[in-house]
């Protein structure tokens, strides 16, 4: 069986101590670059990859200080702080010499503890009730994905009319792929910029920031398998070329998975 | 005129290119080391205090390795990637040659654009009203602020009967001083812990991750002065060891300056 498009597009080859090397994938190209949500997961995997890590991703937040070039890319990934139960980790990738994303993560042993989930998934039309949107892929990333949306799709009259920025939308892999922390990492990103979504105007914009907390375990995330997910992203304020967005990823049987937030730049 | 208590807890000495040096002050200490909130706003002052740097901060990650002890500390601050009008940083903290504190930044000249705030401040009673609470403060560092909670105050009774985690409160330093970033990033850490709001269970817990996205230029903040700011904090779920928390502060005239994620590690 051929490895998944997204093993594919995140694959690391270790060079040194630390040290990777990786090559963008044209299966999900961007409009410039490979999705972020992509390059974010490849982070991740040069962590996930370490033969020193401890423990399991609790915190990640990637920026994006560049958009990759097409081609090779490297990767350099340090534990910075080793405790009891959690590491600290700094995490860059570089082309040509130049810094093109840092990141930084927290893994930790999780130990079972009282808890309680406050916020709950969406009640919406299944993915099957929805189906399949007739729309055109406007990039190529967009086919390595299903994504029914339920409320907020991307507006197909651009008349500058929006009323709010929220998307509520089940997502998977496409074609299905067993959920893990790559994957969910890459998900996270998946909503497309909200300012197209509050002003119904294609201004350009660019994720600038990513932060995921990881609510799950891997056997949690096993557990899930290859089902849907429903996310919701929302923004709080644009203003002044920078909006935030705050989203929400959950089970189909309704446990939170990640919450992630991000500040994405805007144009005019 | 003396200093702010604020100004000299996070005054650094610049002794190399990208190098300083700190000290931690008694008057923000927290149970255990320095109030995070206060060491967040140090590490975001290395990048303003950078001769390098362009423009202002709309994004800043900072991740809590260890707790600090008393005593002296070294910052290190680098613009790791320099565009035409964003800039990242990465900064850390060290002590006794151990990694404390890593962080990255996002600095960047803003232009005026459409704008939209989607998120409205909490209409509670004024900070007036609500008076002063008749509590005493448990650690040092509380004292720095004058905090009125309009709801969701650190709980009275440890009954284990708290029912949501919700937090909504008046905020300013205690003496007033006026807003900037680095205060404004303080402020963003000053919700006590949500387990023990959920739980009403003071159970131990301690910020590991923090993230602040800055909506308001230095202008705007200069403008907020030393009046009142209203913060909300909640939590998405407490889950094996870590929970979130996100937050939002507005001035008192409901402008959003900041929203701000974390993740907790609890205990138990």
């Amino acid at each position: 069986m051929n490895p998944h498009a997204l093993d594919q597009a995140i694959a690391l080859h270790a060079t040194a101590p630390n040290r990777y090397t990786g090559r963008t994938d044209p299966a999900y190209a961007n409009m410039v670059g490979p999705f972020g949500g992509v390059t974010a997961a490849t982070a991740l995997n040069a962590i996930l990859l370490h033969p020193d890590r401890l423990g399991e991703p609790v915190a990640l937040t990637v920026n994006f200080c560049a958009a990759l070039a097409d081609g090779d890319f490297e990767v350099e990934a340090q534990a910075v702080r080793t405790n009891r139960s959690t590491q600290h980790w700094a995490v860059s990738i570089e082309q040509g010499g130049e810094t093109a994303l840092t990141a930084t993560a927290l893994t930790a042993t999780r130990r079972e503890t009282w808890s309680k989930q406050e916020v709950r998934a969406p009640q919406v039309l299944s993915p099957a009730g929805l189906g399949k949107p007739q729309v055109v892929a406007p990039v190529e990333w967009v086919k390595r994905y299903d994504l029914r949306f339920a409320e907020g799709p991307i507006p197909r009259v651009w008349d500058g009319d929006g009323e709010n920025s929220r998307t509520t939308v089940w997502m998977r892999d496409e074609p299905p792929r067993p959920l893990d922390f790559a994957s969910l990492t890459a998900l996270c990103d998946v909503f497309y910029p909200r300012v197209w979504r509050r002003r119904a105007t294609r201004v350009p914009a660019g994720t600038v920031s990513m932060t995921v907390y990881f609510h799950a375990g891997s056997a949690e995330l096993a557990a899930v398998g290859d089902n849907w997910l429903i996310g919701q992203a929302e923004s709080s304020a644009f203003r002044n070329g920078y909006f935030d967005q705050r989203a929400q990823v959950w089970s189909q049987a309704g446990s939170l998975l990640a919450t992630t937030h991000q500040v994405v730049y805007y144009k005019e």
